[in-house]
């Protein structure tokens, strides 16, 4: 029997333990990305900002044979069997704690859900204490959904290395798994990422989606990424981040093969950022002549939950160039894909 | 791989779709119940209205090996072994949702809960996009609560073939399993439905469960059904449901078989419909009194969760003709009926 | 087919029941602890006081095999396959509910979780109509945890044989697993319970886990149990359960070979009951200084949630003498044997 370490102490930052005794590992990997381990394989998934184009690509070839798992009669397969995932929500979201729970079932893990802001956290109990607890009960996996940007990698530094971090939305920061089901979906309609012009549009000052977005489709060699949107609503300096700016919806969408909208959230609209939902649609809000702009192949994207009328015309989002259902279909395979090459397989 | 459809845009409506082309298959059904197939077999269980009675004597038929599933010592079978079963609960009921997942885990399917007051349905995104979303993600199953009459048939006439609808409740309208498994209890204590007496009392008006028990007695041939309440909780014109009216329950239960109580939901007991939860009690209470005027073997039903004392004496709910507690535990059975039929098996 | 009965009377207490036509077995076992059968063995786990020694350390013996189940690659046993078990929160507490959860999962229960304020609990129905309306669907164990003193023995009182019954906290009553999992830790330790000084501190009046604690520990033969507190905080007469009183804390510690800190609960910081939280700390918050004067091999534990800096110094708590993560993993096991045991295997 292999008994519990006697102490409580919380583990210190991986690099301090795991290379005593070993400098020349540690000589060789001064700067390692803390979502890979040792061997370059994915440890943790917190944000797509600085990982490689390879492991990108390695993430959405492992993705597709798990589309057709879900075609099948039984939906299940046993690569997780016997592991404990626990479903870390800080902050509510049926919707995305839906499919990460559909995606661990199907891959036969146990998983558990905790909505944590009504209970320990209440009680006073830092976060690092509620994930010593968790991680004492044998989880495997943390999927974690938090209000506070960094709240995954602050929880990946501090686990045991066989524990693994999925972000699944930190404050404003990213939403990783959001930004490569958008990836498996542009390449699944447009093949390949080197000859394209894509568009975000929307609420990029606010919004994880697009930053986990944005480091994605420039890290998989898309040549020209478009934010579209009003000053209030970009961040100051956005353009550092690869994209070439727009606040004229028209001009931006003008021969782009890929739309993404982002969702407006309803406290803006109540807030002193925008005039009025109706006056944002008039300028924002993708409709079929707008889109028209678009090169006539374009696809359409949006993370859900839409605003139909707001950021989007319900023309568009139930019309033909929309593959907006494909995106969630797609992002079971991702997440099954993701949990399954963190699990070791 | 079969990859999903390049377009987000909802499905027409079924009927529409599947002719196209095919217009004697049109004609030989212009009339189709929505809820079976080309095949006359359970496509969703919506309502009992409507439903032919070799359908409701199937599922009863179905629902009796399942009984025995529950008292082995591995309750469990592989029927829905990988399917997704989506429990839609717009309006939070733990018992009835405890219910549906108790049988669908009995058939070892995967079950997802969804509480959706709280969540995408406050972001603002409609119902019909909700289930568009959750049928991207290879749902198989939906069991709907919802505080609208219609939003079961409304979803059941959106979703594609392959996706099965139980209406777990709807407004006023329908509670279907919860007719049936009152169906499986009286065929269980009193054998013959077309000898019975039956008598539906309480509040009528603004109960689905009353709805869906009439239909279910009057279509499996029982000759008499009774419905006793005041005028203030009796639907206007209910007779032409094909029942007798009472308002005097002790001429009502006059030599009846089966005593079917209504619960009184606390909030008609605070309005004006009613003087006081006492007042009621004296009138339409089920006492022991009252209950001998029906026949000594009469069997009396609750559907649950009793008003003690307000719609039923706790001499009575815990007394030898009560069947409530095996209503509960044939409900079950019926609910894994239905599952496994809409499953294909 | 093996059908309910045609009652919903609720069982008479077993005592009635049982002993009818056989008052030979009646007057052998005058007074038998409700928690055993007739053969002795666990029914029903409510509370550790009256449990036999024997039992504790079966219990203890049966977790140790456990705890290695949760280092294996498939942390799954099917001890409890096909059993539905319902975790009944009637207080809401995401941390037990977890462990319990956790533990039936690995064990390949079906587990249903019922948060029950919001629910029928509010539909106005009773508890046992409750617990009467879930033991019709077949449930095979409760896990109850309730606000009230008393609720899981009423509980366990009403079900029939084959149901069993867990407290997971009831009031200020009991918190059995806690104790039991205590336990398990301090056999780890410090192997032999006969030789050793055990400490208690804080408030032990409200404490459900104090009371659980002190009747463990002098059931195990532990020869001197401490309970160090303010008056305020400590029940009349606590020295008729067999413990020394201390209200200096460096006394109480002096030589303890364990130091069990109780929880300082957010309200009792804000109530007439004590100064305020920087005074409790100065007063009988756990400090390295404070630690110092017990024995150097001392260990130091704590149920969860932390006050760190109320009850507990984080140099204390994050020190080499704290076990207080080990706890929740021999928590996970101690839940896994007492399932097991009453299940039967």
């Amino acid at each position: 029997m292999s008994a519990p370490k006697p102490a409580a102490s919380r583990q210190p930052p991986r690099g301090d333990k795991k290379h005593l005794g070993r400098p020349g590992v540690f000589l060789e990997t001064p700067l390692r990305n803390p979502q890979l381990n040792g061997h370059g394989e994915l440890q943790h998934l917190l944000t797509i900002e600085g990982l490689p184009r390879e492991i990108l690509t390695r993430i959405l070839d492992t993705a597709a044979p798990f589309t057709e798992v879900a075609e099948r009669e039984v939906k299940k397969l046993p690569l997780l069997r016997g592991k404990s995932v626990f479903n870390l929500f800080f902050e509510p979201s049926t919707r995305t704690r839906t499919t990460f729970e559909i995606a661990a079932k199907r891959l036969s893990a146990d998983v558990l859900n905790l909505n944590i802001s009504t209970s320990s956290q209440t009680k006073g109990e830092s976060l690092l204490d509620t994930i010593d607890n968790l991680s004492a009960m044998h989880a495997d996996m943390f999927v974690v959904r938090h209000a506070s940007s960094g709240a995954a990698h602050l929880i990946a530094q501090h686990v045991a290395d066989h524990i693994h971090v999925i972000n699944a939305g930190d404050g404003r920061h990213a939403h990783p798994t959001q930004g490569l089901l958008d990836m498996y979906t542009i390449r699944h309609y447009k093949r390949d990422f080197t000859r394209l012009v894509v568009a975000i549009v929307g609420d990029v000052l606010h919004s994880r989606v697009a930053r986990s977005q944005i480091h994605a489709l420039t890290t998989l060699g898309v040549p020209e990424v478009r934010v579209i949107g009003p000053k209030t609503l970009l961040p100051a300096q956005v353009e550092r981040l690869g994209v070439r700016v727009f606040h004229d919806m028209r001009e931006g969408l003008r021969d782009a093969d890929v739309v993404m909208m982002l969702r407006l959230q309803n406290e803006r609209m109540q807030g002193s950022l925008l005039p009025s939902a109706q006056e944002y649609f008039k300028v924002f809000g993708l409709t079929p002549e707008k889109l028209a702009l678009a090169r006539p192949d374009a696809i359409v994207m949006h993370p859900g939950p839409m605003n139909r009328g707001v950021e989007i015309d319900s023309a568009v989002a139930d019309g033909p160039q929309a593959v907006i259902l494909p995106q969630v279909t797609f992002g079971i395979a991702v997440r099954m894909a993701v949990m399954s090459m963190l699990a070791g397989n």
